[in-house]
């Protein structure tokens, strides 16, 4: 059995769900996030903070500081440097979606109106190259510049992930281990540093904080692998997204990867046509969800998410806080079993 | 008789400007920082370091990593880190850069088609966000976390004045007051922010610190007034850039507000529909330069500029160097000069 069927089966939720017991663990430490949050994003220049209240306040998990306070409580940490780094890693997670948002041209983030329609690109990018300033800001004042590094490469190599997937739309001989990179650059360096951070800043030994590291990592890979599956469950709108976003920006994500390998002459025109060529028409996007589901594309992405999830968990092995421990496999578990 | 006036008088240019003296003075720290600089725009995603060296090999002035090596250097510094944070302001710069041109929808940046035009603006967005992380990645390995604070705050004040611009296009009520608030953020604060970086790196004392980011923050505005007394000097084309970027962006820059104030009934209605409307014809650059040329608000324009030149040259009174002041304060009188 692995780990992750082991914590579905040993582990029942209650009302609530992983995500909010582990808030639950951390809650005055996020409290005080929040107000640093909401501190830090203001400005004389009334449009930053309203543009950046959209966003902040419309309802986001807050997975990435969770991840950084959840580390930190791990370590035994008694500090406060920690509520800077997760006000600091929402910033910079804020500034990314602003800036993905315009690059991807959506229309929804979190089932509201995304800030590029609302105030249009140019604010967008701004406020996102300020809260991205903000994000470094904070992080001065814990004076802890290893932390700081850790934070900054991870940024760097978010911004490359982003330049690989805009590179790779189009291309249908994109490989798994092609889409992995990406999803690895994009999506887990930033939960992966979110977690080292709240770890090292505590001063705890390096084998925790790679155990921290290593779980935020997989559990990124994971957390995006679900997403990519999700956007051609036909649920999606429930997730407060733009149905199909994926398929129209011609997004080579491990779905079509998948269910391009499994199909037969009929659907490989058509997925050289819709994504190959980008020439979409009414009814595609149905069709390519029918060719994704009958090739068991959608399975087989949660079978590599729980792999993930898996491996999230094993690294957690080394964590001497089980109340910690246990939290942060509820969560692995939950992130993969989301939006069924 | 003015500094800057003094200046002029007593110095008397040979072959090379004043810009190619200073670098002349710290040609081998610019040789280290121009490897640098080329060394960590490398990535293995391709499309980040064509795109980023098409910018920073299109023949920029360096001035902001001049400021850095100068000021370090005016202190008697004998390290190394100031190689590192004269990279990192370019790539702030650079960064900077690359948003604007897609903020501002330009054509031509330094005489050559815009990364936005070549490439698009979503790998302009995303290698822009990848110099900025690269940024602080210098900047954490010089691990002087107090320099770091100076570049951040400069870093989100330049993204606060960006936002302001934006609020203030279309319209003529701005005020001169107004006007330089937004070019103290969006251009003084990274220059004084350069050059204060370099002092504080060395060590040195506070008043010198001082002396270096205050003769730096004068200097930015008087070049960022000649920059837009230039956009209206029908000799903006020789600069390498588009002519009349602002007008047909609207932006209310000192010489229109000056032109405003100084205008006729029937100017004052040219300028609400080209400005206040944006509603522009063809002839009307042409008009709007006619305005401003015979309202005086060019020469005025300049002479707001000399007079922050002035004060630039009077910050470097308390500077040891004889050598870094003198070519200093000849690089002011040149910014002021240029373009004539």
């Amino acid at each position: 059995m692995t780990i992750t069927a082991e914590v579905a089966q040993s582990r029942t939720g209650g009302g609530l769900s992983p995500i909010d017991r582990l808030h639950a663990l951390v809650a005055a430490d996020m409290e005080a996030a929040d107000r640093l949050i909401h501190e830090r994003m203001g400005s004389a220049v009334a449009l930053i903070p309203d543009l950046a209240a959209h966003l902040v306040d419309s309802g986001g998990k807050r997975l990435r500081p969770l991840l950084t306070l959840a580390a930190a409580r791990g370590c035994g940490y008694a500090g406060e440097k920690h509520v800077k780094l997760a006000a600091a890693v929402e910033f910079v997670h804020t500034a990314t979606l602003l800036h993905d948002d315009v690059v991807d041209a959506s229309t929804l983030r979190r089932g509201k109106l995304a800030a590029n329609i609302v105030w249009g690109n140019k604010p967008s990018i701004l406020v996102g190259d300020f809260l991205f300033s903000k994000a470094f800001e904070l992080m001065v004042e814990t004076g802890d510049v290893n932390v700081l590094g850790i934070i900054a490469r991870a940024s760097s190599v978010i911004a490359e992930g982003e330049v690989m997937q805009l590179k790779s739309a189009n291309n249908l001989a994109t490989t798994e281990e092609h889409y992995l990179q990406v999803v690895s650059a994009k999506t887990a360096a930033l939960f992966a540093a979110s977690a080292e951070a709240g770890a090292a800043v505590t001063g705890a030994n390096a084998s925790l904080v790679t155990a921290f590291r290593d779980y935020a990592h997989n559990l990124g890979i994971a957390f995006q692998l679900i997403d990519d599956a999700l956007d051609y469950s036909g649920r999606q709108a429930e997730m407060g997204k733009s149905v199909g976003d994926d398929f129209r920006e011609a997004k080579v994500t491990l779905p079509i990867i998948l269910a391009y390998a499994r199909a037969d002459e009929e659907a490989r025109r058509f997925w050289t046509r819709a994504i190959g060529a980008g020439t979409q028409t009414e009814g595609d996007l149905q069709r390519a969800i029918s060719y994704i589901q009958d090739t068991g594309a959608i399975r087989e992405t949660h079978r590599r998410a729980a792999h993930y999830a898996d491996m999230a968990c094993a690294a957690l092995r080394k964590i001497p806080s089980p109340e910690i421990r246990d939290a942060l496999i509820d969560v692995a578990e939950f992130c993969v079993s989301r939006g069924y």
